[in-house]
């Protein structure tokens, strides 16, 4: 979005017309109950519903939402996550085991002890072979030159084992990325094939959950992993991989996948 | 932490013992009533509860918590925020009005009509010197390196308008290196000087509706600004400058503080 701003160089201020990255409340509701405020960068609204439903184990799969309807735009944009015939969800019950967080994290896990939402069971596969991880990098940055606005926000995109891009978003959440991309690749088939996810920024514990409860074997990103990522990795059998760069990286866990 | 990994490079893998960020839950509670689950890195606890419960409003100042009492650490650490004598917070009223979120942002707001919390009124000054503004990379690096562990994580620092670095701090969560910063400060008198706030990463809605709450008239950042922080920041009358390197800034808000 396009916005005048000053900007100070070498003691000379001038008005100029910058770009800057987009950034607004949407809600979501389950039966007119609002159960999430996300800050997301506009557009894929129905994925992001869909993924973060999925990803936060509101729904079992996308099968249990019928529609994602538009139903406000007054401060934000308003959608209901209408549930398909027969699936019933206590958006209380729900709503009440949510908490604030703040850097997010584990956003919303009524107490340490429920940090880990049940996970799919992963896959023993697929066999990956490392010239093709190596080169998710240089893909992912051809998918946002090629499918999306910025390239300076985050980022996620998932690829097949042969190292073909399956769905790529990008958002100035790095959460709503990965979710706008399950959302997306759950419109083709559910459960997933083997899906290897990548992410623009560092892992975290919760980008690790999601990915396990979208039922994602391998995850991959340019910065580290973070101590818990790991050990939900180990925990969960899942491959994490990070500081993909060049032809190195490492293996947090599950390195038997790595052929 | 140390921790062995498997470092695949031009073909060949080795393990090796690497370092990674340190991530675990706190979990803080009012009255014995869980109100947030963070993921952090440990350390400065304290801080952080504190400075999350001026920021997110839950208290008005620091003199409303008389303690931050470590009462549990099974599967991460547990605090309750003990108010002081004659300070009452419904926990169950704070937390029904709390949401998960996904990448965070507006975390824990009940509706949007609720996103924009009661802010500070922030001072008309101070007056800024450019050439002090374009001196806070710099001094934030030399402070991570003096102070901090890492260098590799989110930072957040204070400075008062002479540039002098107040406090510093590191977080693999970029809100909460904001709240532990507003904890330190907090400590040391309130309300707050006029104090400016230099944050490693973008500048979201969040971070400077964090800093309003804090009553921090400046907020900088290496990275630029969203759309919504820009509104935000020109509503408050708050000072939003990103981009900032070499000598070169931009100004989203609050131009007129800069001489």
């Amino acid at each position: 979005m396009r916005r005048p701003i000053t900007r100070y160089t070498d003691g000379r201020r001038e008005i100029v017309d910058d770009v800057l990255v987009e950034e607004s409340p949407v809600e979501f509701r389950l039966g007119g109950v609002p159960i999430a405020v996300l800050m997301r960068t506009p557009g894929e609204d129905e994925q992001l519903g869909r993924g973060f439903a999925i990803t936060e184990g509101i729904v079992l799969g996308p099968h249990e939402i019928a529609d994602v309807a538009h139903t406000g735009s007054e401060n934000g944009d308003r959608y209901d996550l209408v549930l398909a015939d027969g699936v019933t969800v206590d958006p209380e019950q729900f709503r009440r085991n949510l908490f604030t967080t703040s850097s997010c994290g584990v956003c919303g896990k009524a107490s340490i002890d429920a940090v880990r939402v049940a996970a799919r069971h992963l896959p023993d596969g697929p066999t990956l072979d490392p010239g093709i991880i190596a080169s998710l990098p240089d893909a992912m940055r051809e998918g946002q030159a090629r499918f999306t606005h910025s390239g300076s926000i985050h980022a996620a995109a998932a690829f097949d084992p042969e190292g073909n891009l399956l769905a790529i978003h990008e958002d100035v959440g790095r959460h709503n990325a990965v979710d706008k991309t399950v959302g997306d690749l759950s419109a083709h088939g559910w459960p997933l094939d083997p899906t290897l996810l990548m992410v623009s920024g560092r892992i975290s514990f919760e980008m690790v959950q999601k990915a396990a409860v979208a039922g994602i074997p391998v995850i991959a990103g340019v910065s580290g992993a973070s101590t818990l990522a790991a050990d939900l990795g180990d925990e969960l059998g899942m491959t994490v991989i990070g500081f993909l760069r060049g032809s190195g990286f490492n293996i947090y866990s599950g390195a038997e996948r790595i052929s």
